[in-house]
């Protein structure tokens, strides 16, 4: 199981002398601990009877309206609070819409890589996911074109197309406006929902934030975010803003899946976005994760050797390498490991039978630990893949069952620089 | 939809000269707000990071290791802290067993009556729900012995039987050990896992608590439980204890379901249990609902018509209440909601096809009001069942589609005193 993988990888990488690039989890220290404090203990004091009661099945009401305040002039979209649905983490909005869109056996599009935890949902509903290449703008608009036509063609309509257009998760791509317009028409014209999954939008470090999708089409258009990664995740405070049929069952299955979300976490939520500013918080952690970003690449640049290459982030938490030729990084993990160094490989982000689509490739998160730490990291790594290489010259390519091959399969996946 | 039945009915019962009998909220009055809010201070400023970053899927170790105390002094059950699983209330643990144990059209075995969010959960998940009736000591075993051999019969092996066996919601009977025996004997010989659901278990008016159906069988029997009736229900801090094989996958089904639960909450559940004495906060609760019981069953004593009875709870929220022959808790409850007052009707707690077995019958919940207000209520509704009852009389009784009908459904549920 793809979850199971990452739990044991997490626990080995969590030992304090293994450097992890593996886990996405948002780095806190800039967060101003006495002030959430202050905003908790004033929220139970006051307003306990109602931060520590039973909530409405949709949301908090005042959280909903905050939500659709900031998401038009942050990320363009238009919504009003009755179009807010406030989930469980992002996570439980994936897990709705899956619910809601998806009956067994139905197919869901998705980038080739897609975020590991999509996949667990898919493949919990028992969709079927036909992965589409992306390229160093994201999502293949003319590669979603063919597949959607080649569904067509064989009487399959997807019952959605799973995207993160925005600092990818494990890609660490970006699409440009026009790919966006390109991505949103093939899907109008071939009828296909698009789930748009945009927790990172904030975090492109050059201060400016990408339109969402669901800017340009609020009627085919699911719209995911969160405040894991701008607040903080242990609230478990994400949302939906969907088109109106959608949100109603949404809603339904929302109630019937939890009853409702935390109160005491959206109430917090909303009081801070209230007492404090926010936005200046967000400020914050783009530098610090700018900062983290910057220290992967220079030493990745500076240590790994020739024939690897990888995805330059303009926001978000990820780099996506590609090893040389011959070299398999799931083969690669527990080596690296020895070395003190883990991240995620990349057979973990393709569903099922496509996953030996990401053997050669690897996620390096830069988001948790420190600069040093990181080009610590990409130091031993590099060393990793040095020695891979040696044997792979000595005795061609090593595959996950120990057997020797010198055959390579091409790799879909983002164009790497 | 019986939930947007439930959400309009909520709607209208919260305006504040309406006497609401409908809702399950716990009566937070008796929660030390301060205490609670120097909880969450204390855990934010010093463990923040843990508190609001992400945490293990199964939930928080500590939290978990509680857990397992408690629950061999209480309900009887022996559970190490690596059996529970902790979820986003009892309500994601209903979910997540449902969604681990059924398939489309698998059968499952419920009471008649049943949770109404239970319901939601087997119709999310396209289970087909087989009732089977109560008595005053909650679920019939004959029944059931008599349902299983049927079905087995039409070959179909239920996946499930759904039981709430103390201070039944909305039924308010308990099952006593020679019942829990009987039900338990009959699932095992038919090869039934029993789905328990104990949220009620501590609140026993005379102090004593049940032993779980769990207790007598670890093999056969998930036990789910809850702090949203002890504590707040808006942490959204519930827990299953399940077998082996089916906790796994319950963690898998929460990590795409959620990634993870609220740390926050979970941390400040575990810091309270720590810090203060909790036991003695649950026989506040115990003692405030136990008053509220006892307003009820006294109004009602007083002022409902002959010919009208109901169950007496002797722990928990609810009253189960059978109108006079002829009449229409469905039909009535506009009227009463004239009158100012509100109840959820009898039909919510069937499903599908079943639902008309609930006509004559409603749930009346004292956990909320106070004990004035609670006997107000009961006068209002006292006087809302004369009048019916005198419509009755004069012209036959009333259907839901206005037609008039002088014949009466038998209507299985729980013996009435």
């Amino acid at each position: 199981m793809v979850a199971s993988e990452i739990r044991a990888l997490f626990a080995v990488a969590s030992r304090p002398e293994v450097v992890s690039l593996a886990g996405g989890m948002p780095n806190l220290s800039a967060l101003p601990l006495d002030a959430v404090a202050d905003t908790f203990a004033r929220l139970v004091a006051r307003h306990g009877a109602q931060a520590l009661q039973y909530g409405p099945g949709q949301g908090d009401t005042m959280l909903r309206e905050q939500v659709a305040g900031i998401l038009m002039p942050l990320v363009g979209v238009h919504a009003h609070p009755d179009d807010v649905v406030v989930t469980v983490g992002s996570q439980q909005a994936l897990d709705l819409v899956t619910r809601v869109l998806c009956d067994p056996g139905d197919v869901v599009v998705a980038e080739a890589p897609s975020y590991v935890g999509a996949l667990s949902v898919f493949a919990a509903y028992q969709a079927r996911v036909v992965h589409v290449p992306m390229d160093g703008h994201g999502l293949d608009a003319d590669a979603l074109e063919a597949t959607l036509s080649e569904l067509a063609a064989d009487g399959v309509r997807p019952k959605l197309l799973y995207t993160v257009p925005s600092f990818h998760n494990p890609a660490g791509v970006t699409q440009d406006a026009d790919r966006r317009a390109r991505v949103l028409d093939v899907c109008r014209r071939h009828g296909v929902p698009v789930l748009e999954d945009d927790p990172y939008a904030l975090l492109g470090f050059d201060g400016t934030v990408p339109q969402a999708l669901r800017a340009q089409d609020e009627d085919c258009v699911v719209y995911l975010g969160s405040f894991s990664k701008t607040f903080a995740p242990g609230l478990r405070v994400g949302w939906a803003v969907a088109p109106h049929g959608i949100r109603e069952k949404l809603v339904l299955a929302a109630e019937a899946s939890v009853l409702c979300p935390p109160a005491i976490s959206q109430m917090a939520v909303s009081a801070y976005l209230h007492e404090h500013p926010w936005l200046e918080q967000v400020k914050v952690f783009r530098e610090l994760y700018r900062e983290r970003r910057d220290a992967l690449l220079d030493a990745m640049a500076t240590s790994l050797p020739d024939g690897t290459t990888w995805t330059e982030p303009a926001g978000g938490f990820y780099s996506w390498v590609t090893l040389p030729d011959g070299l398999d990084a799931t083969v690669m993990l527990p080596r690296a490991v020895t070395a003190r160094v883990a991240y995620v490989p990349g057979t973990a982000f393709y569903a099922g039978a496509a996953k030996p689509m990401g053997r050669r490739s690897l996620r390096l998160s830069y988001c948790y630990p420190d600069p040093d730490r990181i080009r610590e990291g990409v130091r031993r790594l590099a060393g990793v893949v040095r020695d891979e290489l040696e044997l792979v010259h000595t005795f061609g390519s090593v595959q996950a069952d120990g057997r020797h091959d010198d055959s390579t399969a091409d790799v879909p996946g983002p164009e790497t620089a």
